[in-house]
């Protein structure tokens, strides 16, 4: 069936939370929040769009830092309330620099780091 | 240095987003809440445990379907305010009785279903 963005579920500010995993290492790289227009411009440009909550505004990944995220398949959960983009990303997609957001892991009780920032 | 869970960043509501990620095949299996009391179960018992925001209570994931998550490690964003937990998963993780929750895609502009129910 055609999918229509405004068939998922948005919470009370009208976003959907988003999970950036990579196509091709399969790892997770960030969370982020999009609208209804921003999983359509999504899919239209292929241009991976989040909703900077922040800065109320659209956020074109990699539009100022040039660490571009290329969507290659967008996936839908069970209840509609969560989605999973699927990227070829360009470089870090953590803003540290880090290949990843999740770059801390709780290790016998400690909080270790997991890499550095990318050269 | 020791994690303490409420150094991380809680919404309004006093939850933060957790994703869970299949140690084993990579695979993004699902994506729940959790308060600071149910991110320190998980650790203390090392079952999988989310706050359930529609019944308002803990939710130690598998404890009624026997599809227990028992946690291999757990991460943490850069920004502190998302948790990615890897787990080992017994059985499927979503309520569909699939793998993963995230079983439909967006391919051609029609949604797809990717996987059926578990036998």
């Amino acid at each position: 069936m055609p999918f229509d963005p405004t068939s998922l579920k948005y919470d009370a500010a009208g976003l959907i939370p988003c999970i950036a995993q990579d196509a091709a290492s399969d790892e997770v790289l960030m969370f982020a929040w999009m609208n209804a227009d921003a999983v359509a411009q999504t899919l239209a440009t292929g241009r991976v769009t989040y909703w900077s909550r922040s800065r109320q505004s659209f956020w074109i990944k990699g539009e100022s830092s040039g660490h571009v995220q290329r969507l290659v398949e967008l996936r839908v959960d069970c209840d509609r309330d969560c989605l999973l983009a699927l990227v070829a990303q360009e470089g870090p997609a953590c803003h540290t620099n880090r290949r990843t957001c999740f770059y801390t892991a709780v290790r016998g009780g400690d909080e270790v780091e997991l890499m550095a920032p990318m050269a």
